[in-house]
């Protein structure tokens, strides 16, 4: 069983060994409810899921969406609710559903090992994941497992600096890949633009104060100028953090998921320019730059290939 | 025994199991020399040292100044020689000295490998190696290993992009992390601080035209300020590349070698606080930054670990 515990969404889902998700049920998350309601909503979901199946899972894995101490099991913290720091959700969520072999980890790690094993890294051995949407994790595949550095921690491309000095990130720093290739700095770098008046014509004009990066990568897909023009931007970014993790593990893949990476050729077609310009031409020459294949089901799938490894 | 071959220099050196040096030789590379040529004459080196202490390796690391083809055994090219492209190096040193266990990896993996053994990474699995020098190479350390990545370029770092369209690097590319902070570079933005008049008193301005690395290192640390201006900006650089590498991967410890990385405070003191600036909090709290310990016995030693591996 594969569980996905979001800021926004939950999901279970019961897969076979070979990840063929054989039911899978989604909610929202609760923002008013504490930990402790959160697992208890999901458990009854996932028990559910079970009574009808007539299942009872042999193993259950937990993405969760933020950062986690993977040896403790247990959370660190959760940039979206109050009071998710050092929850034992692995610990609550075997009591919740009486199975005893339960693995989690944040939702980088948990969906890069499920792009590996079951997505668009299957096959190679040596990965790098990232989730471009609203802010940006990753996980680094090592010999076909998750590879999590000295204390929990590695993966962490999205606050790679790419321009010192640069927007203000989330986590504080200044000009960190997520201050801008996510969606709210795609968001924030098209408005930038059309409050600067470029390219009058533009589509994006008409939008201005109300700009989404699904809508730069849709008018950029329809071929409006200014918005091919900020996912080439994008593109640029993504590649300069990219490139720079390609020349230090020399991964043969690296797989983009989250809502930008849904963006299609507009931003593949740049991002893998990019990379070749800004790599080592060896190491540019032995990885090749894919959209994720298991898009929503990433973090169900990516859970219970925790529970299966 | 461990073998070290640069492009300007050679040396031998015998060792027991935990990497006690027992006797090392030091020769100049024949700059005009065939690769069977310099071979032999480093065998030469080795079989006399042997012969002396009546010793018969076990085994033979060698460390090769240039990148390597790990899964081959060969080299793939020098950037300082002619003519060492493909050069199946591991079996001509076993046929040339008669010793069936030999390993041969490029000298970034090798030194990383010899400090994570011998020197100032002992007691670290997760650990990040730079040599700063005349370019800027490196090694990835993971659960006590080299990690080589897919295809054998894996710890490239010195070839992350830190200023898109900065000044030429020797890969080709610019504003790469060697074309701002190696020996040369330093020397480069000295000259470039001195024609432009900055800090007219400073003690750089006399030796215009001839300034080196390491001459700014110990104007810096004798005091000069521009000297010292040059070492944080080359600190900065380095803290930047460092950064991105200690996001993604969370080693605990960063080993600085090369000729730079002798700078001492003037350089480590403004690198750990640009660590510290650009890296997420709890990735930089689990990490050190360190000089190397072993200095020039760095590669010998390196090739006794490759030899040990």
């Amino acid at each position: 069983m594969g569980l996905d515990i979001g800021g926004t969404k939950l999901a279970a889902g019961l897969a076979d060994e070979a990840g063929r998700l054989l039911a899978v049920e989604r909610g929202e998350t609760d923002r008013g409810a504490t930990p402790a309601e959160i697992v208890a909503a999901l458990a009854e979901m996932a028990k559910g899921m079970c009574a009808r199946l007539r299942a009872k899972p042999q193993a259950v894995g937990i993405s969760y969406g933020g950062p986690a101490d993977f040896a403790r099991q247990t959370t660190i913290t959760c940039h979206h609710l109050q009071g998710w720091e050092g929850i034992p959700l692995g610990r609550m969520v075997a009591a919740a559903l009486g199975v005893e072999r339960v693995v989690m980890d944040n939702d980088g790690n948990a969906c890069a090992l499920g792009e590996a094993v079951f997505g668009a890294g299957r096959g190679h051995t040596e990965m790098l994941y990232l989730t471009v949407s609203s802010g940006i994790g990753g996980g680094v595949i090592i010999g076909g497992k998750v590879y999590r550095g000295a204390s929990s921690m590695a993966g962490e491309i999205g606050h790679t600096v790419i321009v010192p000095g640069g927007p203000e990130c989330t986590c504080g720093r200044r000009g960190c890949l997520e201050a801008l290739a996510s969606g709210w700095s795609i968001a924030r770098r098209a408005e930038e633009a059309v409050a600067a008046g470029r390219q009058p014509g533009s589509t994006l004009h008409a939008m201005a104060g109300k700009i989404t990066a699904q809508a730069v990568a849709e008018q950029a897909e329809a071929g409006d100028g200014l918005a091919g023009e900020i996912m080439v931007e994008t593109a640029d970014y993504l590649g300069l953090g990219i490139a720079a993790a390609v020349n230090l593990l020399n991964p043969s893949r690296v797989v983009l998921g989250g809502g930008v990476a849904k963006a299609g050729d507009c931003l593949f077609l740049p991002l893998r320019q990019a990379v070749a310009r800004y790599a080592l031409a060896e190491n540019a020459a032995a990885v090749s730059v894919v959209p994720a294949a298991l898009g929503d089901a990433g973090g169900v799938l990516g859970a219970v290939a925790l529970a299966l490894a």
